[in-house]
């Protein structure tokens, strides 16, 4: 068994495969039987529960509350907003009969045909529309503004090739849906929540991110400005990690939603949305992880620290476990998540390999020996590295470390995705370093044609105009040669 | 506005009326634009995310871990358990396509006929059908036992007369599924739920509730015995808060999950369900409001105190303001919710009135006067009483006062139960006391054709058999006249 789980495919040989077992092995979720939807099982669950909460109260924090729409949209809401409709009303799970009955071959139940919707209903993929339809009877005048809210739901885009966490049918997001009086307030949300979710994904997930503007083709279906944040796969790949959307007057004026000013002028509201969901376990996984299994960032790891007695008879591992024990109490009053594995029906290299692959931080094993010498032995799961430390003090040591590994992993990360992100200054390069896993900063004329040519040839898309460093500089597009005053970042995506 | 606030029916006059008007006069709730479902609006779903919590907290404490399940079960699923289809898979939401297109004409979208699913998938009503069929592929021996999940979740039950918190099309709850290698266990762990649920809802909501056994015409679909908690809503109707379900080995055989057991012999494996939903928001509501607006007890209020200043100029607002500054940050300190609202667009009066109408168990007004005699004006909302105090040494009796707030609420309410609940001997007795609200005890001939009966004739039904005090005692059965040997809880009910 454990053999079975270190036999996971290494990721030179093959990537997506590696991912695929991955999520499985490390017992995060699995395949559900619906198609394209996932169980989310428990131990991948208890990492989302960490990022939920912390990016929960960060939007507190930020004056938001939280609020709960329904699942169920009317067809027809779809249809308001002319471009997001072209951009959502698609793939969509459809609700057309509320009701079924027995059948009278005794067979099962079959739909009840008298129990058809006047109208169908849609799962909804996003909410604009019916939160627009609702924030039309909240909002008469300025005094009613802002409205800062978020709900925490599942949403479903028919998806025709799922892939664990990446793209499911059925995902858990949050989405906020703010409304402002003035341009100017909106275009700022958009632009805090792009930042709260850079903040989140370095500080917490320690993935780097590349802060940016979507071009107009990447866009949002219905908004005026996409703002996103994109992180690296270790294949290279782009992986957007969340967006907030300015979304102008467009969804106020499909549904009607206007205030009266201070200077008792009647204006449309002034919109953004924005959302991250179950894709970030994805970015999570990519980011660190090795061919051992999962590396998980302390601030996200359920258990931070596992502690494995080594023991022959019972009376040995009662003379660990009053050690232990005091140990994991005080680490537990520093906040610090322990596992104290004792279990008997599992020999310690099996436990060694199961809390490796799930990625653990620390892991401390002791035996008699250690008891003796006062010493345990400590493996990083970061740098796989073992050494022998005292017992002695490790309540102290402990908080330290995990800092220390935190930051580790974030820049490790960094450094290995600064090291692969390239200028190009021809089309022949461009395609070199795209094919070989770069993040690509190149000039491009600014047109959606040449965009979808590049795009059609080599799979590479603009991932964003960058904010945090400066790209501007004249130059000539890599593809058409037409003059260019900034790069912008390309690269294969997920 | 305020007046507006406050014109809210009386109890006494038409207490569903109060009741749906509340709701969304506290800002709780509202209807959603599609049929049967709600918005729940920030303030209402301030109240749910500390119910959340804090059972959260509790089903972690007593072994339980969360995940997460598909919100889409295929059709067959739901004729596999005999019982359970009779129960549940009638009134549903039945998703029969998978993608829209636009209409030829240009007037909006359409479902495409050519994307029509194969079978049928179900917006999960419950999710014992997902989840067994899940649990198939992770349990193998008893060493993956006792399994103890919950999920956190939306499901859709479409409802013919749908009232907001109490019957909704779509509702949120959350969901235990447990498995278990013997049927002790089993059973031993529905019976932990059910009293987990009955000391939040005594000890956090403030409502009294009778925990007892459904007979068998009111067990859950599939189950072997049901366990309740019954609250009593001020019109003297029952309202079931919270089942838990021993569901023998009925869903293991219908998805065929076995496990081999500590002899090396193969054996269905025994389960559990548990759920509260939503509707908790209904029972609190229901519990303790009054003509006045919400009551809420302290340890589920969003906000405890909120402060009110009095003033004309905004010298005299800073001067309270510093004063209550720091009152603010010290109840803050011992973890109190505050809000200092010093907003100057609305007058004290309109406040005053939203405060109560929305349940703030205690409200602080403070004017210059005050200010110079250092007091300041106390009012508990569950008891209107007003009085001034001094305001020095507040920070030490608001929590004190808080505790006694949530102990007066809840023996309020029990008090007023206990008042209510009446042993009958005759059916004429029974259909009298039925008819003016109370809760009755009488012996039952213990078949489902005299349950039956009463029902039909009185609208009452055996809301449990009771299991905090002792019901024991021979009689005769107050429909039929046959042997009994003990009383049942009859009630009407939400």
């Amino acid at each position: 068994m454990a053999k079975e789980l270190k036999d996971l495919t290494k990721r030179s040989e093959n990537y997506s495969q590696w991912y695929n077992e991955l999520v499985v092995k490390a017992d995060l979720a699995e395949q559900a039987p619906v198609r394209g939807c996932m169980v989310i099982k428990p131990y991948g669950y208890a990492i989302w529960e960490k990022i939920q909460r912390t990016l929960d109260d960060k939007f507190k924090e930020t004056g938001h509350v939280n609020a709960y729409f329904p699942l169920l949209i009317p067809k027809s809401y779809l249809s308001r907003e002319a471009e997001h409709v072209e951009g959502f009303a698609k793939e969509c799970a459809v609700v057309t009969h509320y009701r079924l009955k027995n059948a009278e071959d005794g067979s099962g139940v079959i739909v009840d045909p008298a129990a058809k919707l006047e109208e169908e209903l849609i799962v909804r993929p996003t909410s604009e529309t019916i939160i627009w339809a609702t924030y039309k009877n909240w909002i008469k005048s300025y005094r009613d503004l802002p409205i800062l809210c978020n709900q925490w739901a599942n949403v479903m885009r028919w998806e025709m090739r799922p892939r664990l966490f990446l793209r499911t049918a059925e995902f858990l997001w949050q989405e906020g849906h703010t409304a402002h009086a003035t341009r100017e307030e909106a275009e700022q949300e958009a632009r805090r929540m792009q930042t709260v979710y850079r903040d989140f994904v370095e500080g917490y997930m320690a993935v780097p991110v590349v802060r940016g503007v979507k071009s107009e083709t990447e866009r949002f279906a219905g908004a005026l400005d996409t703002y996103t944040i994109e992180s690296m796969t270790q294949d290279g790949k782009a992986l957007q990690c969340g967006t907030s959307h300015f979304l102008g007057q467009n969804f106020a004026k499909a549904f009607d939603v206007q205030f009266v000013d201070k200077d008792n002028k009647l204006d449309y509201v002034w919109a953004t949305s924005w959302g991250v969901s179950t894709r970030l376990m994805g970015a999570l996984i990519m980011a660190h992880s090795d061919d051992n299994g999962l590396v998980l960032p302390p601030k996200l790891a359920p258990i931070q620290v596992v502690i494995v007695p080594i023991y022959k008879t019972a009376e040995d591992l009662e003379k660990i476990s009053a050690k232990v024990n005091v140990l994991v109490d005080a680490l537990r009053a520093k906040g610090i998540s322990v596992k104290y594995d004792d279990a008997d029906n599992k020999r310690p290299g099996f436990k060694f390999a199961d809390y490796e692959v799930k990625g653990v931080p620390v892991r401390l094993a002791l035996g008699m020996r250690d008891l003796e010498a006062g010493t345990v032995e400590l493996m990083r799961r970061d740098t796989l590295e073992k050494e022998t430390v005292q017992f002695e003090g490790l309540e102290n040591t402990i908080p330290a470390l995990l800092d220390d590994i935190q930051k580790a992993i974030f820049e490790k990360a960094k450094a290995w995705r600064d090291s692969r992100m390239v200028k190009v200054d021809s089309y022949d390069d461009f395609k070199a370093q795209i094919e070989a896993g770069n993040f690509v900063l190149a000039h491009w004329d600014g047109t959606p044609e040449t965009e979808a040519k590049i795009k059609e040839e080599t799979k590479a898309t603009i991932r964003c105009i960058p904010m945090d460093f400066d790209t501007t500089e004249e130059g000539k597009c890599v593809y058409t040669g037409q003059p260019s005053h900034r790069r912008v970042l390309f690269a294969r995506s997920y």
